[in-house]
């Protein structure tokens, strides 16, 4: 037996008894005449107390631990007279009667304290240090925990949880698809599910009914800061709904985990289309934990001579609420050149400030102060706030000014640290068009309706009504993150078939690759609809991190490496034979 | 809204209220003036009547419905004057008043019904309308319960659920790794896990002390009957625990889930070291529901001039009770020859029969009465009983009268239906030793600890020693079947490194292929051992079922092959391009 309690266990209700604890040596102290060690395992720390006095060999022991050595300890608890009230066990300390050195360690490359000096690499590589931080090890046991909960309610919303392979199908859409070469099958691949997406419309077909499963994906896409190759969704579908019974029903799992998770009541999740989404916050996953909502100006501004309005397609700003005084000229150039970077590509950035008596702005020479008031009123701007006005091409003005947006609500610190403001974003373009490819692409994913009184126009509208046409499509918005989406499907074969034409499958081509699909549609699916949360994402957020990497036990760098196991890796040449595979790769030897 | 009340909901106190119902129809029957339609979802059957009398245009629209035709139901519930009190439902039915088609059938290719014409072939490809059927509908909501009672009790024994990646690195042990190549890393491959048996040692390392999963692993293997490419397990490990500690955690969990799940109360689980089950059983997974132990008779039967005996290893037979009688000659001629099959291979099979007043066997011309006597007195058996022997080889021997206990333990009906009767196997051998590759496999696999009083032995003895080495490893089998296996763990570097040494690697391999676990044993590993269950055998053993097919959503054939999705298939050109790969398949065109 290796111990009676963990290290996160004991208290003062203890004294006196005879325990065993075992656990790494987190931190000792040697004060002469006495040794003191933490012990620590996942469940707390507790102080050990090594006594010259009572058993000056093993006191002469313990002063030669090392970090990070796992020990036993036996010994009876005793009351500490220097209580540390920020510990759970810091009122007891055990006086120990007998030590065991169950393994040494070397000095890690890193301290194991919540602020490391160790780098993300470092880290990455000796992932099994960085899980014994705090930090990390709390980011996996809310995981852990946020998992388990989630099943817990959705089984009491009697959904089953059911597994669908990994093992599937290639299908060259979307993002590109991790394949598999089958020994078995020479000349043939699976591939790894980018979503269970047509697995769970089966279910649907099949009569599941309420089916949810939290699930491992994957997505072989060059990979973007915080974006891994396998990530984890909790996936759901139901039979017989409409929009709304989705919204209400995973609107219910998200309240549930904030208030078990985190004690957090949230409010009824507000419902905003796309368009308004698109025109108050040039974004489709908006923050909206502050205001600083757009207003247009148009109207008011062209006309008077100011060319680059004149010729704007729209001018557009926020008010920053009692910065006019605060944002120098110099503040204001940092800011301009900020929105001039490549990544956002603005032209340049006009402001009025509101100051008493005077409105003053850099385009103060082509409207007079009666204008600039009207402008002010407009946006309800109050003496001391300042206005930031873009302008251009409609929609890439709006994705710019978005980015201004958010900056300003992170630097003037109009954003809660505990505050969660989840929205649904509904009512989705169906169809975008990119002029690269001269083609249709599905917003969503080919398998979504479009919404009921656009399926007429669908099935008989020109080119131009297929732009208009609006999906049954909504997304889950928290603090400005997506964490996740999902539609109302087809269930129709001849509209589903019509969708894939839409996008430039040809008869053959969805035949090959969907058949099992439309041919389940022919023997009785169900209206049905779903949704998919990033569990990854949702972690994150949930915690107010920005990175979902300390939520991912083993997670991949941004060559898609694992540093720690130093996959991927080459293979033997018996393995490429017996895959009936040759390499074309130029490699370095190693 | 497409319902109020689900199909398996309404009841007699539902009388007189106006409810709506989908699903699909199950069946119809037509009397003229009336029509009946069973409306089936997952929660059950609800029947629906339509009368001439009262709508007959409505009437005449239900006649035409087709089985599987998706309908919507508005009507009034009243009670039943031809009760059925089979079905949950039966004392009412609905009136209805309105009927929508929300989506029509073909006739499907079999009937969707519990004993089904559909051949195996058939049911795989339309699996989504097999999975309607009641049987395979039940055995994925058994499995999904399962995995929700699983994660509730080790949740409740504070195990954390961690997920551990499935892009990892291949490991040319044990059975074949899928392979993935990596585009990113062009050369370079990921592997797909057999198990996560690594990473959770390496949580151990970390700290997290209590980890479990229900995880997805992978065995590119030929596929023997009722093994499938990708597998379901409940994967566990724990710090600071030895073998009782695991034993006792996971008997508790086997015990919980048979309780909530089946209503039974299982005794505690009697321990039969490995020796010992191949000398009773001929098995490592005896099935002990019932008895018939294997008796030896060496000392009894040889030196009598029978000269097969007196040649032979091993002389050994059980006793079928009250079978002297029943058994003709035609039926052992039957069952020698049964015993004869290639799969099985016996030479013969020697029978006694213990009949009033006199012994008969077929070696009755070597023995007396009295030395047959005294074989029958070793074996318990009394008048009317009958003994089968085999003789040879020792290890084969077993293996060959455990084949012939077992069917005898089924024609007989020794076994009980609902009779589950669990066991552990324990101290297996660590190494086995392979004649034709001449070197040593792991038993179990290359972490397994040795038993504490065989380190030294296993450190410092000679070829010999080592074949009698044991390892701290364990099974768990209930009714014949291995429902999951584990061990204490290696967690000092240089034992693990004799370990590998002893399997043949070189120092270099075992640096290349676990390099980061040997590393991670310098960090302060802790002692730490685990378990991995079968769930997919689980959940047939559960229900007394032998094939763990219906189990499985989306199974696979014996060639790998999904027959709905039709995967593996081929990739397109350029996905080879991308992946630097070149295909030598010679492959029929389509």
């Amino acid at each position: 037996m290796y111990r009676s309690h963990n290290c996160g266990e004991l208290r003062i209700e203890h004294k006196g008894q005879s325990v065993a604890i075992s656990g790494w040596l987190n931190a000792s102290r040697d004060f002469g005449g006495m040794t003191f060690i933490d012990l620590r395992d996942r469940y707390g720390i507790t102080q050990v107390v090594f006594n010259m006095d009572d058993d000056a060999k093993l006191c002469e022991r313990a002063r030669k631990l090392g970090r990070e050595f796992v020990l036993k300890i036996e010994g009876k608890v005793r009351e500490r007279s220097n209580k540390n009230l920020n510990r759970a066990t810091g009122e007891i300390e055990i006086e120990a009667s007998k030590l065991e050195v169950l393994n040494t360690s070397k000095v890690p490359p890193f301290t194991i304290e919540d602020e490391t000096d160790g780098g993300d690499d470092l880290r990455m590589k000796f992932r099994y240090l960085d899980i014994r931080r705090n930090s990390v090890k709390d980011s996996l046991i809310f995981r852990g925990k946020l998992a388990i909960e989630t099943r817990k309610y959705l089984d009491s919303q009697e959904f089953i949880e059911v597994e669908t392979p990994v093992l599937i199908k290639s299908t060259p859409e979307g993002a590109r698809d991790f394949v598999v070469p089958s020994r078995m099958n020479p000349g043939q691949f699976y591939a790894l599910p980018q979503s269970p997406q047509t697995f769970k419309q089966l279910l649907m077909v099949a009569g599941m009914d309420r089916y949810f499963q939290i699930v491992k994906c994957f997505r072989d896409e060059d990979l973007r800061a915080d974006r891994q190759p396998e990530f984890t969704q909790i996936d759901c579908e139901m039979a017989f709904v409409t929009r709304e019974d989705v919204l209400n029903t995973f609107e219910g799992l998200t309240k549930s985990l904030f208030k078990t998770m985190k004690g957090i009541e949230l409010e009824d999740f507000p419902r905003m289309t796309y368009d308004e989404a698109m025109v108050k916050y040039g974004s489709d996953k908006p923050d909206v934990r502050f205001d600083m909502e757009f207003v247009e100006l148009d109207d008011l501004v062209k006309g008077h001579g100011f060319g680059v309005f004149d010729n704007a397609e729209l001018v557009v700003g926020i008010c920053a609420k009692g910065c006019a005084e605060a944002f120098s000229n110099k503040k204001i150039k940092e800011l301009t050149a900020w929105m001039q970077r490549p990544q956002i590509g603005a032209k340049g950035l006009v402001n009025v400030k509101c100051l008493s008596g005077e409105i003053k702005s850099s385009v103060g020479k082509f409207y007079t102060q009666e204008q600039l008031s009207e402008w002010c009123h407009r946006f309800e701007a109050e003496e001391g706030d300042m206005l930031l006005i873009l302008s251009g091409e409609a929609e890439r003005t709006r994705k710019q000014l978005n980015e201004l947006r958010l900056k300003m609500g992170h630097d003037l610190g109009l954003i809660g640290e505990d505050d969660f403001k989840p929205l649904w974003i509904v009512d989705f373009p169906l169809l975008e068009w990119d002029e690269t490819s001269e083609r249709f692409h599905a917003m969503h994913h080919p398998f979504t309706s479009p919404k009921k009184e656009d399926v007429e126009r669908m099935l008989n509208g020109d080119h131009a009504t297929m732009k208009s046409l609006r999906a049954n499509a909504y997304d889950l918005v928290i603090n400005g993150a997506e964490i996740g989406g999902g539609s109302i499907r087809i269930h129709d074969r001849a509209l589903q078939s019509k969708n894939f034409e839409l996008l430039g499958f040809s008869e053959q081509e969805a035949e090959d690759q969907f058949g099992f699909l439309l041919g389940a549609f022919e023997y009785g699916a169900p209206p049905h609809g779903g949704i998919a949360f990033g569990f990854d994402r949702l972690c994150a957020v949930m915690n107010g991190q920005s990175s979902i990497r300390d939520f991912i036990a083993f997670p991949k760098n941004n060559q898609g490496r694992d540093m720690m196991i130093d996959a991927p890796a080459p293979i033997h040449e018996e393995q490429y034979e017996e895959l009936y595979l040759q390499s074309t790769a130029i490699v370095e030897e190693v």
